[in-house]
C-alpha cells in the first residue's frame, strides 16, 4: 500500500511517502513560511522527485488533530481536496498517536505525546509500546500539565516526552521528582512518517467523510460564546 | 550560521538546512533512483521552498565517508561543485560521526555507528554522548563484526546500534549475550541533519581542499592490485 502522509498540526510541516510501511521519502520544513504556502508544493516536489504521480497513490493519510487550529485545517483541507480531486480514499489519524509512533522502542515506560495547547493546557495522550504494538492508555485530551504529573505519581513508570510540549512536561516532572526522559532531538517533533505508521492497517474513508478533531473550540468561537453568556465547550 | 548539509553515503540520500544548530528543513529519499539523479534536485527544491538561494548559505557540509563508493563520490562531488561555483566554503564530516549524532541522548552506553561494508566487514566507530558532547572512542575503521563484539566484552556497556549495519551487529550481540539495543526506527538511518550537527563548530575549508574518506580501496582498485600481485590496502 502506497501512502502519502501529511503532517501540519504544529510549527513544522512534513509530507512522507511510505510503501507497505517502508519510508521512501520525507520532506520536512520548519520555517517562518505558512503551511498553506509550502505544504502542497512539498508534496508535489517529493512525488515528482520519486517519479510518482498522485494517481499512483493508494491513499492519503493526514494528522487530523489535535494541534494548531490553522495547521490542522490546512492539512485536512489539503488531504480532502487532493483525495476528492484524484478520487483517492483518505485516513485521518490522531496527531498524538502519530507522534507516539516516532518514539516506539525508545525504552521501557510510557510515551507521553504532548503539544503546547496554550491557556495552561497540553494536548496529550499516553501510550505504551511493546512487541510492535502501540497501546493507547488514554484518549486524546486537552488537560493541565498538573493532571499528567498527578497520573504519573500513581503509574510509577518512566515517561518519555515527545512533541513541542515535551520539554515543558519534562521540566515539570523533574521538579516533581518523577522519572522522565527526553528522546534524541530528531524524535522530538512530529513528522509525516508517524502519520503513515498510525494509518497502517486502518480502513481509508471517502474524502468527504474526513473530519478534523480540534478537541477544543477555537479562540474566535470561544469569544463568541463568552459574549453570548455561555462557556460550553464542545 | 546557515548550513546546507548533504548525506548520500548509503541507499538513502538527504539534504538539510540548519541555522545555528536548528533544523529548518530536511528532505530524505530512499528510492531505487540514483543519488546522481535526485540529490541536487532535492537541495534545489528545498532551498526554493524555503525562499533561500545558494548565495545565502554560509557553508555546505557533506558526509565525506566512509560509505558506498559511488554514494560518497556523488555527495562530495556535489558539495565541491556547489561550493566552487557559489564561492562558499565546505565542511567534510565523518559519516559515522553524523550517524552517532542522531542517537545522542538515546541512553547510557556506547553509540555504535555501523554500515554494512560487505566482505564480512562493518564501517564502524564508537562514541559516547553526555552533557551535549559526543566523545569519540575509536577512529573510523573497516573491521569484522567479531572485533566489535570482542571489544564490547571488555567494555561491559550497552551498545546502541545505528546505521544499515546496525541490525546485523545487534543480532550478533544478542547471540553472544552482550547488552544491546536498537533505537526507534526513524533514528536507524543516517540523515543530513546528523551531518549538520557534526559540522557545527568546525572550520570550513575551501572547496578544493575537501577530500573523501573511503577507508578501503574500491573493488576496481583492489582487483587491479590483485592482478599486479600486491594486496596492499590504503
Amino acid at each position: 500500500m502506497r501512502i502519502l502522509a501529511i503532517e501540519s498540526t504544529a510549527r513544522a510541516a512534513s509530507v512522507a511517502l511510505c510503501e507497505d510501511g517502508r519510508l521512501i521519502g520525507q520532506y520536512f520544513q520548519s520555517s517562518a513560511l505558512t503551511h498553506s504556502r509550502t505544504l502542497l508544493k512539498m508534496a508535489r516536489d517529493m512525488l515528482e522527485n520519486l517519479e510518482l504521480t498522485v494517481s499512483e497513490l493508494d491513499a492519503v493519510a493526514v494528522a487530523a488533530g489535535p494541534g494548531s487550529f490553522t495547521g490542522v485545517r490546512i492539512g485536512v483541507a489539503a488531504a480532502k481536496g487532493l483525495c476528492w480531486g484524484a478520487d483517492k480514499p483518505c485516513v485521518g489519524v490522531s496527531t498524538l498517536e502519530a507522534m507516539a509512533w516516532q518514539c516506539a522502542g525508545i525504552g521501557e515506560g510510557v510515551i507521553c505525546a504532548a503539544m503546547d495547547a496554550r491557556r495552561g493546557e497540553i494536548y496529550n495522550a499516553l501510550f505504551e509500546y511493546s512487541g510492535g504494538e502501540l497501546k493507547r492508555l488514554t484518549p486524546d485530551r486537552a488537560v493541565p500539565l498538573e493532571l499528567i504529573a498527578g497520573e504519573a505519581k500513581n503509574l510509577k513508570k518512566t515517561y518519555f516526552f515527545v512533541g513541542d510540549g515535551g520539554k515543558l512536561c519534562y521540566n515539570k516532572f523533574l521538579e516533581a521528582g518523577l522519572p522522565a526522559d527526553l528522546p534524541p532531538e530528531p524524535l522530538m517533533l512530529q513528522t509525516a512518517w508517524g502519520v503513515a505508521k498510525a494509518a497502517e492497517g486502518r480502513t481509508p474513508v471517502p474524502a468527504l467523510d474526513l473530519t478534523p478533531n480540534y478537541l477544543r473550540l477555537s479562540q474566535a468561537e470561544r469569544e463568541r460564546l463568552e459574549k453570548l453568556g455561555t462557556t460550553n465547550e464542545i
